[in-house]
């Protein structure tokens, strides 16, 4: 018998995402805040939902595909949510970047209702999320594992168990993002300091690419800066929050991070100069913006 | 006729690239203030000299491999410099990692007197100095590439040909150093939070690797902290000297580096605390004493 999952949240990771799993054979109903994301979805031949409640009745596992802890909540425990009529014995994939304590109070919650709850943030973009290749970093019961096992296969390449408890997933996943968000950060700063120091960018982005200098965010990102295109594959918006919960974790537990810190404040620059929703490498430009150079004009 | 090169500087990078230039067919004179280096090359078949400006006699070629300005300008003007001995028509490669006025400066100062003058920093560790298989990011004028050819081929497997003025190279390096040094600190805070959250390193190591917040330096240098151990490949205060050179062009240029400026802080921080000749990698170790934490122990 074909296996019932709900997607909540069908934006370009969420989409992908639960076409992956019609792909792999799961009967799929999608839900979205968006009734435009919903109807994309429909156009595509999956079943469509108003609301988390009703996704997720007679569903077996339930994939939440949002950005933060509010939002996660809101799905499981808001008005039709989720929590209200997923199967007893069933899981929920959580996959949005949140503070580790805030996975483990959201895991306690549902579970003391006998559900199970799967820490398992992503990392990937939307073309990977559409291939089914996505990495998830995910912990849990071995319940959990076994219930949702099939899911992550259908939309992962890489599935990293790291450990029994919620809240785990999520820790690994605000490490990836402190090193992301100061290398793009710092990324940001090394070339627009070469730019002013009128360095050729192109060849710039030649030589640190084969470097000791090099980052996966360099490679990646720098791109965009050398096609002056800052349409948002990932937004600003997202490391303001992400090093936010950062800092936040850094904070509770006493422990400095002066350089998270630093590169927090240019992405709160970069949003508060109006470019919260562009692509992070916008950050870039705020730095050429601010020393009065053009990056796109800036060759030897 | 063999070609005479003189090799001042015979520290780990220094004699490997004394050794490849000998196997490429060069006849090498080295020269070093330590006289322990200069019998180690004597040793395995080299010819030393007591001074720069012995070492330069008949040489067409002097390779400079030292750490700063100041030593540069010391082997070609101070008291028996190779500027009084090196041919005229012949050229000096510098191979320091400097400030691009310093470089600018120095050229300018030995092409007056008829001998070329080649912007070359170096890049790679003394491995590949052995193996002759460095990356050299090289600027100057056509005559200076014309002349030092063959030696460059000798010594890199990359060789990176910038422009025509003295300088650029330099400029190129500390866009590296900028990228480099940022990411050992926050690999460093990285790996520290992580371990003050309670994650397994190794697994954080293996994650990190394959995710988009990798990067050259933590895959290579968060090894050492994995292995507990902090020999010096490269000490703290090499990045305290090079993101110090950031500082003060950026500084001079009004430009602002904020990233740059926390990460020089961390190093200097670990200088402080009496780990400057150790790894660079050695700024975990202040962190986790710092805040109190064992990275040595750090399992889950």
């Amino acid at each position: 018998m074909t296996q019932r999952i709900a997607v909540i949240g069908l934006g370009s990771m969420g989409l992908g995402m639960a076409q992956s799993l019609q792909r792999a054979g799961f009967a799929v109903t999608g839900c979205d805040v968006s009734q435009a994301a919903v109807s994309r979805f429909v156009a595509a031949g999956g079943q469509g939902a108003a609301t988390p409640a009703d996704a997720a009745r007679d569903a077996e596992i339930v994939v939440s595909v949002v950005v933060n802890a509010a939002q996660t909540e809101s799905i499981l425990f808001g008005e039709s949510g989720a929590a209200e009529t997923l199967a007893k014995g069933g899981a929920f994939i959580s996959s949005a970047t949140m503070d580790p304590e805030a996975a483990r109070a959201l895991a306690a919650r549902l579970e003391a209702t006998g559900r199970h709850y799967l820490d398992a943030p992503i990392s990937g973009g939307a073309v990977r999320a559409a291939e089914g290749a996505l990495t998830i970093l995910a912990s849990g019961s071995a319940a959990a594992f076994t219930k949702a096992r099939g899911a992550l296969e259908a939309m992962a390449a890489n599935i990293y168990a790291l450990g029994d408890k919620p809240g785990t997933g999520a820790a690994f996943k605000m490490i990836n993002q402190l090193l992301a968000g100061v290398h793009i950060a710092v990324a940001s700063e090394a070339m627009a300091f070469a730019a002013k120091q009128g360095l050729d960018l192109h060849k710039v982005y030649e030589v640190i690419t084969k470097s000791a200098g090099n980052s996966w965010c360099f490679e990646n990102r720098m791109q965009h800066v050398l096609d002056n295109d800052y349409a948002p594959r990932s937004a600003i918006d997202i490391f303001v929050k992400d090093l936010g919960i950062v800092q936040d974790m850094a904070r509770a537990a006493k422990f400095p991070v002066p350089i998270a810190s630093a590169a927090l404040q240019m992405f709160l620059m970069s949003a508060a100069a109006g470019m919260g929703r562009d692509d992070d490498s916008s950050v870039a430009r705020l730095y050429a913006q601010i020393a009065g150079i053009d990056l796109a004009s800036a060759r030897r």
